[in-house]
């Protein structure tokens, strides 16, 4: 299995074992995590981020990797989430492939690696995880949990199953269950990995390899993680250009193959990632986010999902929250984070939900920074 | 191969050599088609129904097949498209194998199936094969032609290529162009089905059939037909009876295998889907409707896109027209129909655009009569 751990990462060795919530445990696991700022004497400047899927812990550049990472526009001295105030801390989720142990780690029982042994992971298990780490740095209250996507649903996991950890909470594109659209979508993905015949019931190797299913999988997550209307101004109708080669472009030889420039994003888009991502951590990881549902934690269920939903949100005590999406998200909809603001509210935190119009879809916070920027420096210079 | 064509279908012998638009030409082609009501002595009363992708021509019940059809609810006596006024006529479409001359078909010149050997199939050769049928009708000029979805693309390209032709136009949920976002997904859609070994590059047989591919390729087509908001109504989280035996249902053997309704539903309308259409005849009909674009007709291209389109519109001559939109499509997302409207408009046409708030995504014509029903009533009676 190819790994691609960013250098600078540091490490957290888990509590051995480390109970999972649907059965299991883990022995010797660790999560891998950057920090950036300096945490001040009262340790009462620390934000944690959760991420979604695929990122790593490396959001920005900082004293161990000066590479610029995946949320550089928004994370570092001056910036949104501005380092000069606030210690910054961003994990690998557990179960991914970037350092922290997932399906693609060594199982200390067996030497090799888990693939399929990997115990059932929930979102509960990452936000566990990212507890120890915090406690471990010596933070009793954070001042924000920052979660993105995946990471909206680790946040509010992270929050309700230990009350008081955090004083204010920023869910971006999250939400508190998934729906049946995106379990749906995320389904189809799981099925074109595990149709590939390399995926070999989780026992491939680079020799061997899902490289089929995965771009397959990637390229529907991409096609869901933007929209219509930000892809109509971005490639039109534009064919590829007939003097370049190109990977599998249509031609006499392959009458279906590649021909307009949306393709060809995609094709490169999915072949950046099918041997960067490990294919099992990835079955996990997915499935985890279809498994999750709030309203597990509700008290007295009243029978209405969206009314249990709410009851376990306005369980979470936070000060402040702001729930952000974006109007053409198909993946985690507006009313996600609407209902997110409205439960948090429900439980007595000064919450508010903010609509953006972003054309980019799910993906947005990842790139409409004139609007994201703002919207986050806003809330958390307020703190 | 094995064909589904309903009983009753009736033939028209296109003219031989029929020439196709990219090249090529078929020898004794066909087109399959239905009709309901009498066409009245001045032979004025004619409707012509263009489908969507998957469509046979039955889309109702008439005297030659009792069975309900694709469209029951909107057609026959006394409902919105009423057949005790209307001559209607639906045809199932070129390069279709619901009866209709298609890759699938037995090619004249070797007496095999065409299979890749079936030429290069465009939108306007379907829209050109329906104008010979009604003409052989012995219809000068129809009354309106309605179409859906893939048929809103094919009814452009009919009324424009065959000017005074009609002297209405109802376009439901379709476009004058294809969106890079949708041609995304139908890309990915073919990928499935070239990327099963048993497609074979188009040599398949009952034995060895590319069951999987194009079982994703419907799946995700499912999933892009609807919307996450009508679907948390309908399946909300609910899990799979444990007590009913079911495909792939996730247990020991299988841990990511179907566990949610969600996920069964899509898995049985695909299972239902995949024998009963042609791989080559749906690669060959996804194709054109990624190459469809009006404004290929514009005399005089203005640089812009959407200006050409407009142009292209401009120069169709109806009396009267009515796209009609829905909110929650992603596919033919509702600009594609406002554009319709305001390019008809600009050609002369009383032209109306009308969104509707159907949940129920780009299929919302398949089922939400409760909308469609008086707006295509409305719309048809005034004529």
């Amino acid at each position: 299995m190819t790994e691609f751990i960013p250098p600078g990462t540091r490490w957290l060795d888990l509590p051995s074992p480390f109970a999972m919530k649907r059965g299991g445990s883990l022995h010797g696991a660790r999560l891998a995590y950057e920090t950036w700022g300096q945490l001040d004497p009262a340790r009462g400047n620390a934000i944690l981020i959760l991420p979604g899927l695929s990122p790593d812990a490396h959001a920005a550049a900082n004293t161990g990797n000066p590479e610029p990472g995946w949320w550089e526009a928004m994370l570092g001295p001056g910036k949104p989430i501005d380092t000069d105030r606030w210690f910054v801390v961003c994990v690998n989720s557990l179960g991914s492939c970037k350092g922290s142990t997932g399906p693609a780690s060594i199982d200390p029982a067996s030497g090799a690696p888990y693939r399929l042994d990997f115990p059932e992971l929930s979102i509960e298990d990452g936000a566990d995880a990212a507890f120890h780490l915090v406690r471990a740095l010596g933070i009793e209250r954070l001042a924000c949990v920052i979660g993105n996507s995946m990471g909206g649903m680790s946040a509010l996991a992270y929050l309700l199953r230990h009350p008081g950890s955090a004083r204010a909470h920023l869910n971006i594109s999250g939400a508190a269950h998934a729906l049946p659209f995106s379990i749906a979508i995320r389904s189809l993905q799981r099925e074109a990995i595990r149709l590939d015949p390399q995926w070999n019931n989780g026992d491939y190797d680079d020799a061997h390899y899902p490289e089929s299913g995965m771009r397959m999988a990637r390229k529907l997550g991409v096609i869901t993680y933007r929209s219509a209307l930000e892809w109509d101004g971005r490639f039109g109708r534009v064919r590829l250009d007939q003097s370049r080669q190109e990977h599998d472009r249509r031609d006499d030889e392959d009458p279906f193959g590649l021909e307009f420039e949306v393709e060809s994003y995609l094709e490169g888009h999915a072949r950046r990632f099918v041997r960067r991502f490990d294919p099992n951590c990835y079955l996990y990881l997915s499935r985890s986010m279809d498994w999750f549902d709030l309203a597990e934690y509700c008290d007295a269920p009243c029978g209405d999902r969206g009314g249990d939903v709410l009851q376990a949100l306005a369980k979470i005590r936070v000060d402040k929250a702001l729930a952000i999406g974006v109007s053409t998200d198909i993946l985690f909809p507006l009313q996600q984070q609407e209902q997110v603001a409205d439960g948090l509210r429900a439980g007595g935190a000064d919450a508010s939900f903010l609509p953006l119009d972003s054309p980019q879809g799910h993906d947005a916070f990842l790139v409409d920074f004139a609007r994201f920027g703002p919207a986050v420096r806003g809330f958390l210079d307020a703190l």
